[in-house]
């Protein structure tokens, strides 16, 4: 029995022909020991009719049972009158059955077949992935990923971009995430490592003259993984040659755009909205701002530099800042909340969080009685503190400040959403470029400059001087794509000059020269035959995925994704190796002793 | 200096615009002062013209050294009558600079940057794979492996199918190649393993009710690489459900057609020949016939199944086989080279080569003394001997004898194509499927049948009772796609039925219940749950473009391919970890012992 017609396919114009359809048994009802099916393929539904009139049918309606494969030939008929289903394409016919064929008969699913499943534990979902993914919602899920990949290559192809596939075999690098390793037998007590991401290939594509890159490419980082992290996962790679940061910029954009237009039909605005690392910081508290909503900080400084408070006063002098923002409306906020929000500030290092709730007409607060009148009175015009605001503070130096209150504005305005106070669309596309970071951080515990981003990154012409004198002021050519709070990818315009690259190692850097050389020695050598300027940009696709289908983690757009202790749940991977496995890899397991 | 066009774009009617080239410099000649730099990008060259009486050119001039970077403005103008270039797009004009911007001094290469450099060490192009890339072959290859893959996913969109990413970190299989591993740090003593092929989780996927997968899936396999093998290499992986075998022909006839048409502007024909293992081995002596030419095997048992000479009517009687083919015009090979046959026929088990060379109307031959006329008279006429011709034989069990005249054959057809006696065409393209392998094969070491492909493979309906009976004469629902003596790659219909699953499994290969149920345990349940009748194909990628690219080996068609030690020469990957990057993964080197 040959299939001619999906099941989204038949419409009451098809009436009086005979088809053939398979699929499975999304549900079975019995009217008087007639079977009602509706029957589901991967495009829709189809209701068929079973008859036990039929010759040779009944003796298989044991296996008639949900989740069932089964191939149905019949004549397509309409529905008795007030029977048609208007909410179904095919909802016009149905199938009255001649011939029936029992492809596979299924043991009843463990967890419901529909969105109630999204409430059973992940594991056992996961175990079952293969029962999971036939729900719509991760039919739709696989569809609109494939949509997403297919409209990015669509769109570099137009733009004369290549793909190349670059190793997954690929050697140790130093900075970065933790890495997973592949010991390699023909070369005894050397390891592969698994790439974080294919940048060196890639700046070696631009030296061996591509001049235009890119790479669906999977990578792998080696984290633990509390947050919304996958060991595996994908990346839009891209690097480009003769090019500038505003060249980079537009060519993004029309990326989003035509992955937005294509993915889910919405038309974004370009060119987006750009803004330096430290109004992101100063502004939002934060270098992935959601721009969706206000609630932005504001510097106090002025009002407080000289008051007799001491907590503000005191953290000024001392060079940092106190900041503030009004949670608009979010004065009756319980005690359990305010203590959440609270252990948020702590956990970034706050000693506590200072706040002022104006309720009829009086500013309730444990702080407010060390504040003069003239600081009570600019503080309420500068954040138009009104009844029924709460005003939170931070007083630190400068960054821990903006990062703490940055954490408190996002907690406050999800308690704002859940008193519909404030909405936060989750249609509303708001993309922004966070530019100007620095190029280096100073980190306390090494006792060195460290790279925000990676040491490949051009400094701003202009500063390349500052490298000697001043290396934190060095501004960085790099670039992140942020899309409400979240950071979708980033890159920048790279060093193509062998000098340069070699000052920043080991002179700005301070990596060993003979790190250098071992780790990063045959970039240096590649530049000197003649490097192209280039730059590119990453992206993570799991993260655009889920965006585009308005799920909650990146583990929801994965076919197969690992859970949070890096294991596959239905294959149960990791697994055991064979003793022979690792001694032909010239390895041994060592494993920690168990605790007692 | 911004690039106004690519170094391939201008003609004589730019002639008076100015523009801005950016690239390498390609080549500089003298001419009395005056620079002529051959300027190429990507797209391709354009002639410049560096006259010193332009202010401050001159003191550049240093600096145009072939491979450096360099950015020109000027003017477009008409090449002097005469000394046009017809062969170069942009031969009509040059440009005249009258700025210039050196981006980067390029040492002098280490080998030429044209063909000539096919000549030099393979090492030493791989150490410097960044300028082995500039070359013109190198550039068409990465253009045409993109292309391809290009072609594949727009016919694989076309026809519904849905690309699908699957886990590169997956658990260690039993059958098939060695594998590489991939210690987990968070589950001590367990090992991911690299995939071999996607195979199992795209059978999950058609359970999962996806319908139709494809994806370009990079695959793993740790083999020694002696022959044209890669550690890693690239699959078209593919698996559709609710199809039978006549689906998957005319599925893939479809995609050939369609890559051959888009890549290189070939049109091939469909539908493509078919023909049993039994036939390919028996007419080609192998199970991957090139079709281009014919010098096929026949059976000479009905004239030697009573000969006295015992080496050929002996290996009849044991149940073996006599087979020759006639190397047409080929009686004037040298001692040399018929040695280097006879040392291919050694190889595969023979004990020598017996051969007959007619030349002068006289039959050479160590062994025709021992012919009765009868014999001779037939073999001429089965063989059509005429004089040159040289016609080789093979005595063994039928599966030896037909794969050592297999070898023979291709050996004896570059011989005759050296004579210019044969012509085998690169661009004919004679496409076959081989079809109706035996499903499994006995393994004499392991005393039991293992797959021939692999325990997922359906046995052909009629077949299945003979599991039980005969288990060798059962055909397997497997295809293979071969091109010109190149297998591209292979599928089969699987088993979606559990309890038969189990029985291959347990019954017929023998795995032990405890080994089937942690390998394969989940796959079995998975059954239980509504598999759909399914089938699939892979295809390596790099074949199929090392033979629309007509280069030799894989290694050529991949942009960073491994030495045969399974070593990247540019970045000296695998390298060395750290005693800390073990300790994390649980695992200690375990070097072996030095030979003395």
């Amino acid at each position: 029995m040959k299939r001619t017609h999906h099941c989204s396919q038949l419409r009451a114009s098809d009436q009086g022909s005979t088809v053939t359809l398979c699929g499975w048994v999304d549900s079975v009802r019995d009217h008087g020991g007639i079977l009602f099916v509706d029957l589901r393929d991967r495009e829709g539904l189809t209701q068929i009719v079973l008859d036990p009139a039929n010759q040779g049918l009944e003796s298989q309606f044991g296996s008639i049972k949900p989740e069932s494969v089964i191939a149905v030939s019949g004549k397509v008929e309409a529905r008795f009158g007030g029977t048609a289903n208007a909410k179904l394409a095919t909802g016009e016919i149905e199938v009255h059955a001649s011939e029936l064929e029992i492809l596979n008969v299924s043991k009843t699913p463990p967890f419901p077949m529909d969105d109630s499943a999204d409430k059973v534990s992940e594991d056992l979902r996961m175990t079952h992935r293969y029962l999971d993914l036939r729900r719509a919602t991760n039919t739709k899920m696989l569809r609109m990923r494939h949509a997403t990949s297919r409209a990015i290559r669509n769109y570099m192809d137009d733009q004369a971009f290549i793909e190349i596939e670059t190793p997954m075999l690929f050697k140790s690098t130093p900075e970065g995430a933790r890495e997973f390793l592949v010991p390699s037998r023909m070369n005894p007590g050397a390891f592969y490592a698994l790439p974080q991401s294919p940048q060196q290939y890639k700046q070696m594509l631009m030296v061996g003259g591509v001049e235009r890159y890119y790479q669906l490419a999977r990578c792998f980082r080696d984290e633990d993984l509390r947050a919304d992290r996958q060991p595996e996962f994908t990346q839009v790679d891209i690097e480009l040659s003769f090019i500038d940061r505003e060249d980079m910029y537009e060519l993004i954009e029309g990326l989003m755009k035509r992955v937005w237009k294509d993915v889910i039909d919405v038309d974004i605005e370009t060119p987006f909205l750009r803004m330096s690392y430290y109004d992101a910081m100063n502004r939002f508290g934060v270098d992935k701002p959601d721009m969706r909503f206000g609630l932005e900080l504001v510097d106090c400084c002025e009002i407080f530099k000289a008051s007799s408070f001491k907590v503000f006063s005191g953290a000024i002098k001392s060079g940092g800042a106190v900041k503030a923002f009004n949670a608009k409306g979010l004065a009756d906020l319980t005690q359990g909340e305010l203590r959440s929000l609270e252990d948020s500030a702590k956990a970034l290092g706050a000693k506590g969080l200072a706040f002022i709730k104006c309720e009829g007409g009086e500013w309730k607060s444990p702080i407010v009685k060390f504040f003069s009148d003239e600081e009570k009175a600019a503080l309420s015009e500068l954040l138009q503190i009104e009844d029924g605001d709460i005003v939170f503070f931070a007083a630190s130096e400068w960054e821990r400040a903006c990062t703490i209150l940055g954490r408190v504005r996002l907690d406050a305005a999800q308690l704002l959403v859940k008193r519909g106070k404030l909405t936060i669309d989750p249609n509303d596309y708001k993309f922004l470029w966070v530019i100007e970071f620095p190029l280096m951080l100073f980190d306390e515990d090494e006792g060195r400059f460290v790279s925000s981003h990676h040491p490949f990154t051009s400094p701003v012409p202009e500063d390349i001087p500052l490298l000697d004198s001043d290396p934190k002021a060095v501004r960085g050519q790099h670039y992140d794509l942020v899309l409400n709070g979240v950071e979708l990818g980033g890159g920048s315009i790279r060093i193509h000059q062998p000098a340069l690259q070699k000052k920043v190692f080991e002179d700005v850097l301070k990596i060993p020269a003979d790190v250098v050389e071992s780790r990063f020695g045959y970039m240096l050598k590649a530049f000197e035959y003649g490097a192209p300027p280039h730059g590119g940009i990453a992206f993570g696709l799991d993260r655009m995925v889920t965006i585009l289908t308005q799920r909650t983690s990146i583990r929801d757009v994965i076919a197969f994704p690992k859970n949070q202790k890096g294991q596959e749940m239905m294959t149960a991977s990791p697994g055991i190796a064979t003793e022979k496995q690792l001694r032909d890899l010239h390895i041994k397991a060592v494993l920690p002793k168990k605790e007692s």
